[in-house]
């Protein structure tokens, strides 16, 4: 996942900015007031002998552990306006009609396309060393001789606002110790913009995560409008504590940051979508999903593979169980989450006219780690089924439900008044190899990508049985 | 710290061999057969106001850290042959002239002289993309062109006897993941010539280390003598586990590599040496020391830029507190320790006049984590008086006396019967960044250090100045 949204141009945090306000609880999918007493919840003993099948036959099922595998080994990352994101749609059509899903298709989006190009950063002095970087995604290049300057070390956007003008010319090295995702990514986020108002010639952010082997963590930047857009590069916790330790002693810090980052024409690709077409009602949506793009460095196996393999799979495994429920799930591969949340502006956009249809719309883009259950941003009659539904998963752990359901590319539709549920897993080590090289099919665990199957499968097959819709 | 020694050339790891073997109880280092009733712990409570000031004066004393993020950052990593080691050698020597240190000195040594030279790895099929690498210390390179050939993965030894003849001009990829470091680094080091045997062209090694963020790990292989010499690279845990999916698949695994890894002319380098005279016994040493030199990736900060800066400001600490005991304690900086031990062997050669007035010979090489207290290869009246002075150490918890004190460096003196101690440190995530770009100052705990200091100085302090000579 992301949650840098470069569009609006404003900076945004899409994902978190809607976790932290007051939106997820008091916006038009939430309607009521806390109830209380809160509402019974109703029993879905009825489905429980579905839910073994569902949860035992994930488990013994590696199928999606397969396929996970091929899509990160032999199609590798996939970055928006790549061929390998072309490859990854074509290939996901072709799978999921093998598997006999209905409606398979493509629905072109285009997208933004940003190439990352060559790029190096060197430290000059106090010594000459490589630094070992990524640049931020959609940030601008160095001219071809780079940009070499001295550095300034800041800690937060306080001590930016304190020298202000003092930058002007220089590299400022934003060395921010991760707390979370929402408050540190800022520093890539927008650090380019607030520096670049001072007149800084470039950003080096300190990568967005909890620790490191030396590992820098790409992701997007959005520039404000009206401020010289400069070029900014993630940096490693190890060399931006170097540079610190140099500016603590007082030595001059030089360096030369080279970046052949470019925005090309828009390109196109597509949102994958299929379908288990519902038995009495399939005009009603229950919509899962995740994003197939995903950044151009490890293989996405975690951002966001794991998520588009895992609700894809619950759905192939009620077919292979022929378990179909009264309305329709359809499976969503979002396009372009990573670096502009176009695919999910398309899907939102082309299908306004069923938004209505829409009964709950599930996403997975935290990881497929243990599965604890799920987010959820509804009115208390769907928080109350919902808990309800869990309860069925309690076998596996996986029976929370939680207070935000709101993830990235869910949020056009959640924003319109669906229901929206975000499964949530053991994030521990999520920001470990977040937009790294290190996301890759190792980083995924069979078994508990079996559990997320399980799990996804049977909260997507109640609420799509369900004699009465979710929430009404 | 290495464990795998390339002299004599026979295939040795020298460290966790002696550890295992049981050599460190029944070798001359400890002549007595268990005694039951072990011997009484002689009361060091006459140490206790001393080992009061010295762990008190370590802990508010930033030297150690400052001075070590010094040679880290300004200086770098410091492989044998490279002018960065003969820069911390002649810094290590000004900066203990500038402490007061008695005898201050280089002992020239003469050391292999290894570089790396420009290397990659590609992925040819079944897809194209870069491999994360770095080569194998002392590994010949590749032609200038490259080594182009099939991969072959075995997950042992014997797999790779079962195929015997069939890797051929092959790439045998070793990806055996991490049991302890003993086991699992022979692959590294003579899984060159175990394959070569058989007639493969080169040899990959799943790096040696029990995480990775696409980390990979070097360290040294040796060559058996009457087999052809073939390059040998480390591969990431990531990349390891890719093939080993690819060949489980059935895919054909081609790989490039290329590797300008060249030994050059022995080159001059030096053992660093100063001491703190003793006031009635000079000629009688404690030794205290840790090894100067360090992989060329990082900055060696861990291994073992800490355990050098250590022991000397272990030193230092007992000089400023004007603590001077009977007997001398002598720092050693030795060189050469990652890639041949030619600064253990010099030492001993051009100290074996007076290797029997060495009364303990103390290693840091282990990680200057939170102490535990010392490893010990001595008889049992020596572990008596050990155990005795580290319960002065209860304090700081560093009072453990463990069984094995026998560290590569001071191996060829523990060898000829001095009684050796290591420094036992929590190593919880020592080798996750063992010999990897990830080796880097941010890596130590100022306060740790400080522990290690403290440490090391009540134990030199105490053994030096104890009337009876340790052991006797």
């Amino acid at each position: 996942m992301t949650s840098f949204h470069v569009r609006p141009l404003v900076a945004s945090l899409v994902t978190f900015a809607l976790a932290a306000s007051a939106f997820g609880q008091g916006g038009r999918a939430s309607q009521s007031q806390p109830t209380i007493p809160p509402l019974p919840i109703p029993s879905m003993e009825r489905y429980r002998e579905a839910a073994g099948r569902i949860i035992g036959a994930a488990l013994v099922d590696s199928a999606a552990y397969d396929r996970l595998a091929y899509l990160s080994d032999r199609i590798g990352h996939r970055l928006s306006g790549s061929p390998q994101l072309e490859q990854a749609v074509d290939w996901a059509v072709a799978e999921m009609r093998k598997d006999g899903l209905d409606n398979v298709r493509k629905e072109r989006v285009m997208v933004p396309h940003w190439v990352r190009g060559e790029e190096s950063a060197e430290l000059l002095e106090p010594v000459r060393r490589p630094i070992v970087m990524l640049g931020v995604g959609n940030s601008v290049g160095t001219p071809p001789e780079g940009i070499t300057a001295d550095v300034v070390v800041v800690r937060n956007f306080a001590e930016l606002e304190t020298l202000g003008e003092q930058v002007r010319g220089k590299i400022v090295l934003y060395n921010v110790p991760f707390t979370t995702y929402g408050e540190t990514v800022q520093y890539r986020g927008s650090g380019a913009s607030r520096a670049a108002k001072y007149g800084a010639a470039a950003v080096l952010v300190r990568s967005v995560g909890p620790v490191s082997l030396r590992t820098p963590h790409t992701g997007a930047l959005g520039y404000t409008e009206g401020v010289p857009k400069i070029p900014a590069a993630a940096v490693t916790i190890e060399d931006a504590e170097t540079m610190a330790r140099m500016q603590g002693r007082g030595e001059r810090i030089r360096v030369q940051l080279k970046m052949g980052a470019r925005m090309l024409p828009d390109a196109e690709s597509a949102n994958v979508i299929a379908e288990l077409r519902g038995t009495e009602r399939p005009d009603e949506i229950v919509l899962v999903g995740g994003h197939l793009d995903s950044w151009d460095v490890g293989t996405g196996s975690v951002d966001d593979g794991g998520g588009c393999v895992a609700t894809w799979h619950a759905v192939r495994l009620l077919k292979r169980l022929g378990l179909t429920p009264r309305r329709t799930i359809r499976v969503v591969l979002w396009t372009n989450e990573e670096n502009g949340g176009r695919g999910a502006e398309a899907y939102a956009k082309d299908h306004a006219a069923e938004i209505r249809n829409h009964v709950l719309a599930i996403e997975s883009d935290g990881g497929v780690f243990k599965p604890r259950g799920f987010g959820l941003t509804a009115n208390d009659r769907a928080r109350a089924t919902a808990k309800g539904i869990a309860a069925l998963l309690e076998a596996i752990e996986a029976n929370r439900i939680g207070d935000n359901g709101i993830q990235a590319d869910t949020a056009p539709l959640i924003r319109q008044g669906v229901p929206g549920m975000g499964l949530d897993v053991d994030g521990t080590h999520y920001f470990d190899i977040h937009h790294t090289p290190a996301d890759t099919m190792d980083k995924i665990d069979r078994h508990e990508l079996a559990l997320c199957v399980a799990t996804l499968a049977v909260m997507a097959y109640v609420v799509a049985d369900l004699p009465e819709r979710l929430g009404q």
